[in-house]
């Protein structure tokens, strides 16, 4: 049997590094030869997961073909977000939780997918059916990707399954998950490193409404007093942008990714059709947003709708 | 929860009506409201295994939107060979053994599939992992439906697998596989009660070799005596359509599906072209070709160079 490599989606993230660690383990214990490799390097979550389970990096690759005939898909079958020569390899596994799409085969083959929040979750499932072990650190490991992935339980794609999966992979690794999830998830936010400049530059799409040039960065958080503690701050950064870049107004939406709540700092001119927007006054250049996480549905078209008023 | 249907491709065989009974008395078990329906009627084959372990034939639908939102698909996935409104409903399921092509969804889904001789080696599997019961009856026509894919377990595409998965179904449905399903082939093939002109008929094609227009017709049985017993009659119509049609020369390539082995009758003239494509004389008017089983890959070409030669 020739070699098999095993690798998740470009730019990836806890889930698509991992998912390709334990199923590659899996199948090379169920007799293929079988190697886990990623599109790309791992980001901030997923540097502090490997390092806290010291576990290494898996190799990067952004061709397969010059290496092997034959691959195994998880976290995504996109030909667009594979690697840029899939049409040149058969494709034997896949082991996904997203839809189907321009997926298409020659062959038959082995496809799992199931709609459950992680793919991790899937994996773990196939352990099970296949009777083989998970050791102690590949659970710690596949546990962070259900944790990344349903943000510690709370996202709305979390199933049941996902949860009690959690926990029994958390018995496995001996972790206590919540007090460890939650330092994982604060280290893929990474606030702490990174200056007010690039925390409102990382994410931010500028509008025009109704004349006004109006600037709405993102930031993500799993705590936004890490963000609000550095207002005067960021207060500044954000007037100098706006000065440098001709905006009228810099919104900056903080969001706690965990309680999908968030708060808004507003710095410029005019702030009249933002409190209109959301029916709030603003309280030292802040108005709190309960319940909003998304930018474009639910603060550029209320925003919009004010400006236009 | 909504009702879904749950069905097999366009022309079903054994397998397709199957599978939809046994994939959605499973789903059933697990909490969701289903019918298993079918795109077709049940073909002689599949006729004998419902008469057999007296099962009703599933309704027969050709739209789904009319009745469901969501549906479940068996033994297929491409568009081409569903339901012809298969776009405007959700698949919520696929459980399948072929390739994917042409199969795109909007939402995550639950799709299994496996590269095994049969969709109901798949579904019996599903069975095992969720720890479901296979009544008596049910295992009896799953165990059918593979005997009927791998030709009783001797088709290339058998996998060993489908071998455990049948001898495990016939203990629970009490049955001697190999009797059985050596009646359930033979009803498909369903010889004695066609015409001689119906056999010679049914699957037939003609090709101008170097100016002679010669018949090839294939007819496929599960005992070689039971198509050249009628030898006589069978010339005598083949001999009849050469006239009728112009034919120069007839040839009956009669296929058992059990073991892979051919033999050719031959009827008209010049008959030097046949024996020397196969190297062989005629005997009573016949050629033995074991390992025959394919017209277009291995009886056309080497005629086609013998007329040429």
């Amino acid at each position: 049997m020739s070699k098999e490599l095993v690798f998740g989606h470009q730019n990836p993230d806890t889930d698509a590094i991992v998912a390709a660690k334990a199923f590659s383990y899996l199948e090379n214990k169920l007799g293929a030869d079988t190697e886990a490799v990623a599109l790309g390097e791992p980001n901030e979550e997923t540097k502090f997961v490997l390092d806290h389970f010291n576990e290494p990096a898996p190799r990067v690759i952004t061709k397969a073909a010059p290496e092997v005939d034959k691959v195994m898909l998880v976290d995504h079958n996109e030909p667009q977000q594979s690697v840029s020569d899939i049409a040149d390899v058969t494709v034997t596994h896949v082991v996904d939780h997203h839809r189907i799409a321009g997926f298409n085969t020659a062959q038959p083959l082995f496809y799992r997918a199931e709609p459950l929040g992680c793919v991790s979750t899937v994996v773990y499932k196939l352990f099970k059916e296949n009777h083989v072990e998970i050791p102690a650190k590949l659970a710690g490991l596949m546990l962070s990707a259900i944790i990344s992935d349903t943000l510690l339980l709370k996202s709305p794609t979390t199933t049941p399954t996902d949860v009690a999966v959690v926990k029994d992979l958390a018995k496995i690794a001996d972790v206590d998950y919540e007090t460890y999830g939650l330092a994982m998830l604060k280290a893929g936010t990474n606030i702490d490193s990174k200056s007010e400049k690039e925390l409102i530059d990382a994410d931010a799409k500028s509008f025009d409404m109704n004349g006004s040039t109006v600037r709405v960065a993102q930031i993500n958080t799993v705590d936004l007093d890490d963000v609000f503690k550095r207002q005067a701050a960021l207060e500044a950064a954000a007037k100098d942008e706006n000065q440098a870049e001709g905006y009228d107004l810099f919104l900056i939406l903080a969001t706690n990714i965990l309680n999908s709540d968030s708060e808004l700092l507003v710095v410029g001119a005019p702030t009249e059709p933002v409190e209109k927007a959301f029916g709030k006054k603003l309280a030292n250049n802040r108005l709190s947003l309960p319940g909003v996480v998304s930018r474009k549905k639910q603060v550029v078209p209320p925003l919009t709708d004010a400006f236009n008023a």
